[in-house]
């Protein structure tokens, strides 16, 4: 097995995962993780078996809140919320606490798969237009602000920053009125790079991509959004009752929440901040863009070279032969999850914060050697 | 430290933990967890790094459905589903698949916290009838049949078969017509004892009482019922969108329904099923109760003696001054989170599945000892 599969973290049997979410986690936060699993220092037993009401999950769950806004430079005009559900219970919630029974109009940016389930779902809670659909070029871009007008009076403008199975990504806000809250799915983007939290309405992400294990759901709310839910709308789902309740309203996913915690404490502590881990990020993705750029016959790439994502790199192979042996041997090489999306196939390599330079490094390699194989 | 604070697996630092939820895990489940944290065997990654649509997930959640479906002898006429949102999502899905719009009534059995809140959440969705609330009597008891009548049109009968909170608890299913879905919110019984699968319409139980870490709620629910919802439900919400695509419409959270497998499975091997695990839970409570019951004046039971919880031994003591020495005495012998729960003091012992009988004993001889020396 990979020596620097885990960077300095060398863990026997561990290979290089370039899944798409689940994805992998970085390797000291996975050893903190062990260490404590039994028992939490001081704690008489594991973080799973302490009541959440407790002072030390409370001091967990603040702990992770805290960082995660230190990171972000978060105001107290936003709560930070975690939640369950995953985005697809984002994308009903949204609509539903700001659209439903209101009679105002949310609008949309179809820009790949996520945007338009997140689009399908607010169809059902009121009135919503699409503005934007780059369906017409097989979602390979994300529009420019000339683009598209957001109404003055919308209730608020949906994005989703990263999309993953496209592979194309926003590399700065869409252009909003002033009063319209910006609201955005970065499922893929949060914690890896920094982002004027301001500019937002709403922020959400699950975590199984940059932040943590799947199960917890960050959303970034500014306060004065908590009160448009209509007074008929599901506990869970309306955002008030997490944000009066500092996300125990109801029982929070405690372990979720304790590796979110880790993970946000690893960013700011031992990789320098949001701005250190773009940095990597964006010289990881250039890495792989380059090798794909050097064989533009024979790696296809999906998105424009202007949109293309720092988090999922999408490309394709001249044949279903080329494929299937690239995914084959890449695996037999320690490179593992490149298959695409089971909806558009081709291959993806998702290369979020926990993938370290050695495995891009290697997948690099991989592509170089494969290409002058089989081009 | 105890050193039999986890029965044969004793654990540095570990303590008899009685916290109502989340709640003691199996020492060996959590031993387990840990040796597969970094690595699972075969995986190259850790559980929680891995897409939830490749084999091996797919298997572990398969195996616990497996196991889950043995265990009880469940049929195929019922989906077995791991959401998110705990039971608090629960209180609105009910509703929101079966009455919705639809005109027809659901009623509600009111024996605790829990039903309540469970009977608030479904006033949003419909039509609700109470048809029998034992708030006089401060929720000592569960109602016997004769005590209520079920509609024969009713959308379902809803009761909380254990409340956590009271410590009161249903010893057999409530007399239910039998065209009426009978729905129980089993949180705190799930696991701990055989159930008639067959009686019930929806049976549910978020998992951290008996069945694993908070974050996953299993849902059984009966193939028929989830054609009931309506077509602008969100998307989450529907039940059936979960049972077509076998808990996997969205991201399940992985970990925890990977620790949930493995307690399952830790009940079917290690413990022997639910007849054997039924039988110690009840050797454990009756200890407990047979305290309280010798020092009557001492120890104040809350529930009447025939409705009693096996899960939650509730009562209190003659004075305010007396519980906080009786929490503190406690807390220093090793025996941890005895507090009742905030809205109605006293004391509560959970003592689900994962307490080890010798964690019970030792609660019992303290009583013993603290009535002798207090009382």
């Amino acid at each position: 097995m990979n020596a620097t599969a885990t960077d300095s973290n060398a863990i026997t049997g561990r290979v290089f995962n370039f899944s798409a979410g689940p994805a992998a986690m970085p390797a000291p936060v996975l050893k903190q993780l062990q260490e404590e699993l039994l028992c939490l220092p001081g704690a008489g037993a594991s973080l799973m078996e302490l009541s959440h009401r407790g002072q030390v999950f409370t001091d967990i769950l603040h702990d992770a809140e805290g960082t995660i806004r230190a990171l972000y430079g978060i105001s107290d005009d936003y709560a930070v919320l975690f939640l369950q559900g995953g985005a697809a219970l984002q994308f009903s919630m949204i609509p539903a606490n700001l659209i439903r029974g209101n009679g105002k109009t949310a609008q949309y940016l179809v820009t790949g798969s996520w945007a338009k389930k997140a689009l399908g779902e607010a169809k059902k809670e009121g009135n919503v237009e699409v503005i934007y659909d780059a369906k017409d070029s097989n979602y390979d871009h994300v529009p420019s602000p000339s683009d598209y007008k957001v109404r003055e009076d919308a209730a608020y403008l949906y994005h989703c920053s990263n999309e993953t199975i496209q592979g194309v990504q926003f590399g700065e806000e869409p252009a909003c009125p002033a009063g319209v809250p910006l609201v955005c799915d970065a499922s893929s983007d949060l914690l890896s790079r920094p982002l004027e939290i301001n500019k937002y309405g709403i922020l959400y992400a699950c975590a199984q991509k940059n932040a943590g294990p799947a199960g917890v759901t960050v959303v970034i709310i500014r306060r004065d959004l908590l009160d448009h839910a209509p007074a008929d709308l599901a506990g869970y789902m309306t955002y008030k009752n997490h944000a009066d309740n500092d996300s125990m309203w109801n029982t929070p996913p405690t372990f979720a929440v304790w590796a979110l915690g880790k993970v946000a404490r690893w960013l700011a502590d031992d990789i320098g901040g949001l701005e250190a881990m773009q940095k990597i990020n964006e010289q990881k993705a250039k890495r792989l863009y380059d090798v794909i750029d050097s064989h533009r016959e024979f790696y296809l790439g999906h998105a424009k070279a202007e949109y293309r994502s720092k988090m999922n790199v999408t490309f394709n192979l001249p044949s279903d032969e080329l494929l299937g042996k690239f995914v084959k041997e890449a695996a037999a090489n320690e490179l593992a999850s490149l298959k695409g999306h089971r909806s558009i196939g081709g291959i993806r390599a998702s290369i979020y914060n926990a993938m370290p330079r050695e495995g891009v490094e290697a997948l690099a390699s991989f592509m170089t050697d494969f290409a002058s194989k089989n081009g």
